[in-house]
């Protein structure tokens, strides 16, 4: 099934299997929550007026393993939502439109009553956690799991491992965020990770840990802590190499691992999950004309912990 | 179930779940065949006569979770089978002695029709490659598989993973091997690594690799040739950290892992597949008399691929 999509000068229209999904909220750019507005021809998934979603992705080979496994998001042609060319050659923006023309197979239905503002963290940071712990099994109840790292991932991972009935240790290069991590997510414990009394306490004690650091850390304290088979499941696109032990994983069977986004059947599971747990996210939404602010403070690591922007909200031109 | 073992003066007496083995063909120390001359008043899996074998481990906690999973090489009181202490405080020998008293429960029973000499060095080496490959279901046959370089562990690699019928490349750091690889273990394809543009056609082409490099070297050229879902199993303990970028690994969600030695389990299985296969180690027996000669040669890695010594043919005092 070919793509087509085409844009005039006034807007977009949609063509075949794509459809027309006008954001009326966003994360991020690439965690777009919308209605849709025209659907084309061959769309059946869909109908105008449905909400919807549309994650990190908008388009795939559809040829390859990864494609014909329906995990799209390893497929070596994918096609990012946002600053990449789509297959007209034209670029691709992500929310910052007044409309998107998304093909039906990125696009996700938001389950009914739950909230567009808190669907779209979900479109990646939830996925972004919830792919790994389904794909490695980890999802039954009663795993003792550790989340390396309280932002916008981290703070989504306490959140889906507590839904899942998970033990969730949250590990912290300082004692900043403890009150947040117990009392606002809902952690069990909370370990500062040169507190090396309470880190021998906990080692051998976690079947995952989910590390969204996201530049350079040494790697043997957070392998300790895992038990025998355990996983460290990284999530930072980090460039200078991490570094570890043989012996480390070798003498516990321990995996060093990783995984990027989830697949769209992945999504769509994931939002049920979230649906039925009543899982929010913790979220600050705001209108366009505060994007540059948002953006400013986000360098700071200023947000707890995503700037949703109420596109419909902010009156823009369409 | 206490373990007892006694020693005397003269000799070692069986005591409870101990039998005596008295080794006749060992490699390493640690890979013990011997037959079994005397049993304890409780051993049920064994009787005078037996030929059996003893590996890398005779002793564990049989309280902790390893141990309660059949996994006891996991166990944190694992006792080595030589260069350790025994529960009675006494040193163990491995297969260096006239006589070994064992716990049943790491003694396994040598197939009939497999030659001592032959099953020795399955003990450790065939069991450490075999243990990873069946843990992490990497059995069935079609498989592409790589092994990263060849010597006791990695030769055995190549002859295990060809009889699960896996497509095997040997992946080394010259083109010394090659004939050997090809011709005499059996190997499809050879790749020396300093080869970019070979390196390059095999990227994204293996299920797994089995990395016996006993020292530092980059992980960044082999888990490129890895596929999706691929495994790099390390074998080799290296006290210098092995680096790599985590984009490599998150983006075609590939592992890093290792595993140790293998269960009694695994053994009795190994065992039996290998012989069923027909499959043979690569080994040269030596007398008692050449061991000085054989342990300088092993320093120069002059071996293919094991020593194999001949206790009882050595007419050794017992």
């Amino acid at each position: 099934m070919a793509l087509e999509t085409e844009r005039t000068t006034t807007g977009w229209a949609a063509r075949d299997a794509s459809g027309i999904l006008s954001p009326y909220t966003y994360s991020l750019r690439h965690e777009v929550v919308g209605e849709v507005v025209e659907v084309g021809s061959t769309v059946t998934k869909f109908k105008v007026g449905d909400t919807v979603g549309v994650g990190v992705l908008v388009g795939c080979c559809r040829n390859c393993r990864p494609c014909k496994a329906d995990i799209e998001q390893y497929c070596n042609k994918k096609i990012w939502s946002y600053n990449d060319v789509y297959t007209d050659g034209k670029p691709t923006q992500g929310g910052f439109a007044g409309a998107m023309v998304v093909d039906q197979k990125f696009v996700v239905k938001i389950p009914e009553g739950m909230a567009p503002e808190q669907a779209a963290p979900l479109l990646c940071a939830g996925l972004t956690v919830y792919s790994p712990l389904s794909h490695f099994g980890l999802t039954q109840r009663g795993l003792r799991g550790g989340i390396l790292g309280i932002g916008g991932v981290g703070h989504m991972g306490v959140k889906i491992a507590k839904a899942m009935g998970h033990h969730v240790t949250v590990i912290s290069s300082s004692e900043k965020k403890r009150e947040e991590a117990m009392e606002h997510l809902g952690a069990d414990e909370y370990v500062v990770s040169s507190d090396s009394s309470r880190m021998q306490e906990a080692a051998d004690s976690l079947d995952y840990i989910i590390d969204t650091v996201p530049v350079f850390h040494p790697l043997e304290p957070y392998l300790s802590l895992l038990k025998l088979d355990g996983k460290l499941i990284l999530m930072g696109v980090i460039n200078t190499p991490l570094q570890f032990l043989t012996p480390v994983v070798m003498l516990g069977r321990k995996s060093i691992t990783g995984s990027f986004i989830g697949s769209m059947k992945e999504t769509e599971e994931m939002l049920e999950f979230c649906k039925e747990k009543g899982l929010s996210s913790m979220i600050e939404v705001v209108k366009m004309d505060y994007v540059n602010k948002a953006l400013e403070r986000l360098e700071k690591n200023d947000v707890r912990y995503r700037f949703v922007v109420d596109v419909a909200g902010s009156k823009l031109d369409q």
